[in-house]
């Protein structure tokens, strides 16, 4: 039997074959610690000095102001809570409706420890107003945290607008750009961020490495503590194959951008042309035009969609939502936050597209989940 | 040129070539989210789990007790920061005075939150004596946090009888087991140990993993928030390959002991006889009975140690200390603890062999470093 077609890139994706072999010489001869002196040791701190020179050239940042982590929700925890940290006589963060749990919680837990967190509303698109982050500002705003673009449904936010608030307020900005990097060109100049999160395994590197971009000067402290690899804000040996790893991916994106934006797009478009004209009532959610390149967010009328894809199951792999939140049968915080009522958020699948995607795949992808629907709405 | 012989097992291990390849599905086609629901996620969750029967083998521990961490530094902080989170009522803790910085630093960060810190002192040995640690434990310690092995001079620790006085007390027993875990057998039950810290890169997995034992019912919190991930304890999307690796590595372990101690503790004492033989005056430093099989920690006499590793790094690869510190010049603070005086500590150099060191290889490197003193002292 043949694999099911993937349409689950933004769960994860598959780590790129260059970005594999990229890895390979430290998971060998390459295996020195690059605090060591010795010649073992200073091959992989070369390999580390490498990719960090890579990752900042994919956001247009300096090498020194990348910091590497195990993920992106240690990154976004790093951003919220050392932020907390070095501003101690702050006490009020902001943060969009929309977040991943990984912004959301580090977020709460401030609030635990008597900080003030302001939710600001997201629109039926899933668009964070920059007059509601506006209102929401105080004099002692650490931090305003919004993503770039949903995991979920894929709006991409104003960031730069936001930014520009929070810099007038004299707040700091973090995005948390894990779904994002890669699929659009991303650039922490124009964005105006202090802060910015990099998911390896969002864009070809390998699950277990993420990145925080942190621009020079930022008031941050490390949350973790022991030696003081990574200027001293991410203690632990580096991870020396999935840095390599990151580095690899990043030069890679940067490499295919911006014309992968456009042959993603072509992809998803196709796939929702074909869905929707053979299932009336297809609903579009997210925001139609500033929307991640590669997502097609829908629901389908008359039927559940963890049913649909467990229907399509044998044909294609997508999800209903976060794979954070895959085996749970609530409604999505991300749709319940768009106002999606009860039906259409029952009938909601996350489709979404990658650099491996077959035009061949969207259209076999499309034929089965619209015979599923079929077989399941009638 | 050949490489030098690698006698710095203690910094970091190479990946064993199995590791390696138990790695390699999840670097390719096997490279699902363990959350998601379909076919690709499946199979990926399903190689956690066995990753996690695989690590709680090594240690007689349960799957259900493993937390898969970024690295041991990861870990050591989770296990101190955590349970200080879920004992609010507690103000204390100990420490032992020769823990690595992972440790200690966490510590550290206590003291700052208004917790009361007592670090145990250490004999000329290295070893941490139980009644130190009864004298310092008050009715309001959390935890005591000794290190199963030294990293540096490699003195083991009598975790069973510092961990009875602990529980006897009613405090928590942490044990950084990260220099440990594959050397020697470990029990968790024979330990007595509440928590404990393993390393992948020192047990011939990747860096970038680790794992902490957290004995069922131990009063713990999370210390980074986001998803659900690792029981609710850390949260982040699982790194896959590095996780399979670790299970790969403990079951190699597992097989290999115990007579890889012995065969271990036979190439060290080679080395150690072969120095001993040309260079009079050279002191063994640690435990000599109570102590890793693989490390060897001695000082030369009449000269830096740094300076004998810069004279023969062309055929030697080692470390005066701790690799975390390896690039400053000052005393190692674990050389300081036992007492050592200047010129002696000026000497150390920390040999350690592993798993892929040959008979061959320890009379070469004696051979090299015995040159190398012969030119400087004289």
């Amino acid at each position: 039997m043949n694999e099911p077609i993937y349409l689950d890139y933004n769960a994860t994706t598959p780590v790129d074959p260059q970005v594999a072999a990229a890895m390979q010489p430290f998971l060998h001869a390459g295996f020195g610690n690059p605090s060591s002196s010795h010649a073992y040791g200073q091959r992989a701190h070369a390999a580390v000095r490498k990719a960090r020179d890579e990752v900042a050239a994919l956001i247009g940042a300096h090498a020194a102001e990348i910091v590497f982590t195990a993920s992106a929700t240690e990154a976004n925890n790093l951003a919220l809570l050392g932020v907390a940290r070095a501003l101690p006589d702050r006490r009020h963060v902001v943060v969009g409706a929309v977040e991943h749990p990984a912004v959301m919680q580090p977020a709460l837990h401030l609030r635990e420890c008597g900080w003030d967190v302001s939710v600001v509303p997201v629109d039926a698109t899933g668009r964070v107003d920059p007059r509601e982050v506006a209102a929401a500002l105080r004099p002692d705003t650490a931090l305003v945290s919004v993503m770039h673009a949903n995991n979920e449904v894929g709006t991409i936010q104003p960031i730069a607008e936001i930014a520009a608030l929070a810099r007038a307020n004299g707040s700091l900005m973090h995005a948390d750009a894990a779904q994002s990097a890669g699929k659009v060109v991303l650039d922490v100049a124009e964005l105006g961020v202090d802060l910015l999160t990099l998911a390896g395994h969002k864009m070809y590197a390998p699950k277990g490495v993420g990145a925080l971009f942190v621009k020079r000067g930022t008031p941050i402290k490390p949350i973790q503590f022991g030696a003081d690899q990574e200027h001293g804000l991410r203690p632990g040996t580096e991870n020396v194959p999935h840095i390599a790893g990151l580095g690899a991916a990043a030069r890679l994106a940067r490499e295919a951008l911006p014309a992968a934006t456009a042959n993603l797009a072509t992809l998803r478009d196709e796939l929702h042309r074909r869905l929707a004209a053979e299932v009336p009532g297809l609903l579009l959610n997210g925001h139609a035009e500033q929307r991640l390149p590669n997502t097609l967010h829908v629901s389908f009328p008359g039927v559940s969609g963890r049913e649909l894809l467990a229907a399509g199951a044998d044909a294609v792999s997508a999800s209903v939502g976060s794979a954070c939140h895959s085996h749970g049968d609530a409604v999505s915080g991300v749709l319940a936050a768009l106002g999606c009522d009860a039906a259409r958020a029952r009938g909601a699948v996350r489709l979404s597209v990658g650099r491996f995607t077959a035009a061949e795949e969207v259209a076999t992808a499309a034929a089965a989940l619209i015979a599923a629907w079929r077989r399941l709405a009638t």
